[in-house]
């Protein structure tokens, strides 16, 4: 059974599964090397040390492999670091990911299952035929199920990327009726793929970075390149239809600082940047709130980002209220 | 019966209303004093001319008046200019906006019913007692019903605020579900009130322009006048509810450059942001592109203040077609 | 009497008066709860523990009170720490404000009483009762002389709302008539109410931070609410008189990205605005450098707020040289 | 022989071809309609009309389409305006496309052949390969020797982007050996290819704008189309030089704000990024103080898209001077 | 004596002096050379015509000179239009430059008088010498009393350097002993030379531009030189006043998008700033109100370069109102 | 031999020279005052006390001095520190500046000399005597060889402005050529010339920082007044010539946000400021990517200054990998 970090108590056996965050080298004063080790899963990080056989086992396992570890938490400088007995490589298949990542709270497959019914509304047979394309593609489906939406800002949990695309087309077909003249077609298809290139852009296996495609070209390249290649083989698809939803995809953003190579140009393109805009927004701060009001306070701590404080008002004594839990507390006095 | 404007033909009689924009003298080469005036109604402008009695007429009517006029067109420097026999001051009563400004295409009393009536569903007995009293305001709801939302970038017509102002209501009552912990009721009245100060803001019974309240003080302080104002007679409105209320009105435009003296702290106040944003581009796009589309052309022209081009995808064949009308041409050969 | 922070010493008893800034629980190795607090007063902070009768004490003290304690130093990590034996909550009417947070160092009731004396000098009548309305709402003028001007900038001490309030009405009395045309009744009463809100905007009462409607409103927004509030019971205001002042009020920020709705648009509010700036500037400036420069250095450390460095030129034999103290440092080696 | 506009008198026959800007219809006096025309060459525009046989003419030709016209011109409220009497389509096959547009002054099969020998140098083979592939491209390389660089700011002009690319690829090979360390083959290919979404990105054959797709898309993400196509031909193309290849490419705008979606990362990106920009600058400002600068001043005209004016050193005897050449003027007095 | 421009009258003749702005040729419909000049004074402009002898009469005169012209105004166009039958240069000695060009309203002499006597009030001897030097430049004082403080903003009129000059210095004086530690000596010089480059930046004999000069270094290096020049002189000028009275005029724009090379670091230099800025917008602003309010209106035209609208309030009874002249119309009916 | 500070290991005797960084007293437990000093060499920082004859030693050096010192280094709180037993000061001329401060790898007399020659082919004889006067000003090349570029960004290192210069200037020669009617004599001597400020803004004697006339005034401006100099021995440099210099000079930055008072307006100019530009960034990413690319990664830290991260590519298998040294960890346990 997996032992959480933040459960593990000085001067207890430890013997569970963990992620190696880092691994390097140190020298004893007496001039003898051993393993620093930087442990995570879920709940937290924690220091691990392997004084003995130190060659022997440096070669077992690398910096982003999941391990075995037997060892005991013992007290130094304050902090709990973990002297290492044991150590074991052990394959990604056994692991449950949601035990070292945070996860969406919502049922991944439903949510799928979802978006997929929203895509048969679509009406117009080259971008329905598109659709289905991508769903019959199953290593996109896969990493496009696991995928967040962002390494900071909004959906930063496994699953994000899918929560996010589903709420932002549900979004698009509750508002699209409302103004008259709109490519209600073209939207959902649009949204469904906006933020495609997510699944390359981001790596989050073994935590949530950028892959090097995603630092060089960023993900309206990568999904551009993806659609591009889906595109190919749909022979008879509208050269003018495929023109506007490239536009749509590349111009989502809305603004050239934010990475858009194009600012929205149709009354479409304008909808899906100021919904995608909206939900990664109400996302985001819904998450920050969680984690960062100070217990007792309606006030949020500075988000470095947005540059301003939130608050979370008084009145609404019906809302869910944030799960603020205070950072437990070891100390030796 | 009236004679647009644009209806009028070189050396034919006009006897028809009309509202003087400008009025000043000039000089003839002998000497002579006249008056030079700018007249306009609905579908246009075009210069007046009193030769005689200049003294007597000048004193019986001023800029920005609704006048009867009797003359006939001349062509002079290739435009047409009217020379006027007969002028009388007309009152404000026995004219029909309409003929004067650009309206709402929709039916004003069917639009303020409907916000009534969602104002209405505000189960909070505070919010609601605070709408019934703007309600029960007659001057205000007259006010309310015909001013325009802007000057320039949306709306801009004789019931474009409750126009715009329905709308948004309308897009939040459709969204605010979609997230939980959302203060409906809060929402709802905000949404009704946000644009409040628009009424004092904007002067739009001659010309749609900017009162001098509006300049030195804007809708934003001039809405929390108006609110505040409403509020004292509420005297056991929860203090609290009424600092997010007025927290959710002056932060709406979202941005210190667009006027708001705070940015949106509130899940709330994030939310009628972005949709009151969304709903004023999408309103002043489409006004935009059924002006400033070239014939035959799908880009529109530049927007100066958007600074960009807008587009009008061929792919829409159900879409209804922008009204593009070529200006009429009268040339003289 | 009084024992300041920066003067307890190493395994010396404590008896003194201070205020609890944090309060929170920690555990020790052995699972007992105990008490951690945060104790300030003007010199400084220190950490306190109470290990024993935790539940009951606890419950005999807030967060924010003011407490008399006893107790003793110890040195634990290399830092000093209170064991306390007594804790007991201190109304704050036996408080000695001057020991817990930095003050003015004028007097503040002549610094009141010159300003009611250059109010005096407002001819206009109307403008003179506005002000005698302020003076005589005396929950007003109470907080008006405690209040700091800002939490950060500049005046960050008690009774700063009043010096720089008075400061600036003096360079408008001295540089108005230095121009021709202004109307000096105007500036001086708008001078003296500019930062009326601020009494609103800042809670002071226990550390210098924003409140809540300060937070959500900013002191422009709640300066118009006082200001309404006492024009409402002046029945013959004049109304256009009444706009300009509001305008010098909500203008006086000078720029949209510093949080005012409009900019100055008359020759009054221009000048408000720039001696104003001026004044929070020469001020801000002295404080940081009194603080910020380093022993034997001319120049600053980096002004973050304004993204440069200040300098003190040799030159200034004349000039009082800042204070500067380096901290005392006790080690234990 | 072509008669140019610049060179038409009044009352004089005109029987030459020009380029049919604008086409549209106009009333007389009478009533009847009329076409009316705007005619350009290389040397400016003219106004036609066409008084007779309106309905039959008008469906002869369109707009962007070149005329064999006969007429006279006459003047009309001071300027010249052409009466035609014959007009006719022309393929543009019979089209000396110099006559038309403004044309590089450099011989483009030389050019071309330039750059297709500096390719040559690059050693990688599957760069190498890829080049060869482009220059196999007939269609490309016949629009790639056409299309002019820019709309507005550097070459300007029929060949521009082939001058422009030979000229930044020799200013690399200048320039790369003077850092160590910096992929040559990479920088030339990328240098070759930088602009490459150009030749779908403007429309360049009746006037200088840009096609739909590159209003909507641009030349980044159309340069990136024709690279993935050619890229998909080579399947042993080094994946993680395919990745370096197009981050070049996206990046060499160097900021978001000018529409590229990556900023350079590598030092090759910085490189191609600054002597693009050097290479634009110095061609920009040439061709700009070549027409805008005031006979006898060394000050330019005001740079709307740069905010400055630009200066002609006296110092310069040996510089080849900027050719002035006033505006010809004809009055009618 | 002189004959205005405005006051030209058609068919009336007109012996007078003007000044020569523009010159250039034009050819008839009989394709005979004539001479058109664009001729000013400082009340507006005129267009002029030269028909005979034009070889002869070309050569004796240039643009920028001042002439002798006899001649008859007509209509043409709908204009007035001089048809010059003499003209003869004329000697810059024999013009008063104020009926050229707009003047300040005080009187030169005497505000030159008043800044050397606070210039007198400086004790400390080197910047007091300072001073003397540049009052002893003759060539300099002739310049400093003559030129315009700016080509746009303000004091744009002859005497206006030396208007905004004593302004500020003696705001300077009211405003220094306001702060302690201020060193009112440096303060005073440096307000008297902080524009002390503008002698040489603008060109102001024959229009308000720039010099080369101006153009290429500006007004705070050009002052830097004319500084260092006089420093030279004083072989024992303290290094460190030195530095400081170069770092008071370099960053006296306050930002550096300004075009101030340094910000200010001193207590001095931003105290020097915003007066400076003060001074310049309150007479800049009252320069605009004079012209560019529409009569009958209490709303400025906009200001393109502030980027707002100004407001001249009712209630200032007591002000000088702004004279508002409306241009005359001359017309032909 | 010099010990350097990496190379100290606990409890063993040091014996070496040292420079004092930080010079304070503290105070034991027991009341006894003590020394603290920060001592540094080219390797790192370590702290050292002095227990004795505190009062003795204190005044016999300074920080700032080198000092040669004997002790022995112990581990207190987990880092060394050196208790010193022996200090005394050491004149600069017994130093070697490699062993305390980075220093470019290049020689620095070669570079100089190529300098020097490059500037010999400056035809034009005033600028090639105004080189000659200042390769004659001894103090000035010695400064010149030895200051950095930057104390930030690039060439930070003793060597560096040389460096740069020499780099820059050979980019100029190289360039140049490429484009018809710059004046080579003009850049080349600008380009030598264009940081010559930087000699005085710089204080690099003991640590990279600003002197305060580099601070107040910055290199812009204290470049001209050592250019100044030279010209003024220089009696028939024409003037439009040194106008053209001055200008360079002050426009190389390029942009007012960069502390340029004057944009480029010349082709020299602009071409200085793009090629100054793209070497500074080529050197300081190079020097960037040497230290802040973690082990095993292609990606770079944060670059705060550039905001952005930077790749090394794995493609350049030819590149001189940068050089990433572990930190050497030495720990107790």
């Amino acid at each position: 059974m997996k032992i959480f970090i933040d459960e593990i108590k000085e001067n207890e056996p430890v013997d569970s599964l963990f992620l190696v965050r880092e691994k390097s080298f140190g020298v004893t004063k007496n001039g003898n090397a051993y393993l620093k080790l930087s442990l995570v899963d879920r709940s937290g990080e924690i220091e691990g040390r392997i004084w003995t056989s130190v060659d022997l086992v440096s070669g077992s396992f690398e910096k982003d492999d999941f391990v075995h570890l037997k060892g005991k938490a013992i007290s130094f400088q304050d902090h709990l670091q973990m002297n290492i007995t044991h150590i074991e490589r052990v394959k990604e298949e056994g692991i449950l990911l949601a035990d070292f990542f945070p996860m969406t709270e919502r049922d991944v497959d439903e949510m799928f299952q979802s978006l997929v019914e929203i895509g048969k509304q679509v009406k117009d047979p080259s971008l329905g035929q598109l659709l289905v394309l991508f769903w019959e593609d199953k290593p996109f489906v896969e990493r496009f199920k696991i995928a967040p939406a962002s390494t900071r800002l909004h959906h930063t949990y496994i699953g994000g990327l899918l929560e996010h695309t589903l709420s932002l087309t549900q979004l698009i077909v509750k508002n699209a009726s409302h103004y008259t003249g709109l490519n209600l077609d073209l939207l959902i298809t649009a949204s469904i793929l906006h933020d495609l290139g997510k699944v390359d852009e981001l790596s989050y296996h073994r935590s949530f970075d950028y892959s090097d495609e995603g630092r060089l070209l960023g993900h309206i390249i990568l999904g551009m390149e993806r659609l591009e290649d889906k595109l190919r083989q749909l022979s008879d698809f509208p050269k003018d239809l495929a023109l506007q939803l490239k536009h749509l995809l590349i111009s989502h953003h809305g603004q050239y600082q934010w990475g858009s190579p194009r600012k929205p140009m149709t009354l479409e393109a304008v909808m899906l940047h100021y919904l995608d805009n909206l939900d990664a927004r109400m996302n985001g701060i819904q998450q920050f709130l969680r984690k960062q009001v100070p217990e007792g306070s309606r006030l949020s701590r500075y988000h470095p980002f947005f540059e301003q404080y939130f608050y979370i008002p008084a009145q609404k004594v019906e809302m869910e209220l944030p799960n603020i839990t205070e950072e437990k507390e070891i100390e030796e006095e």
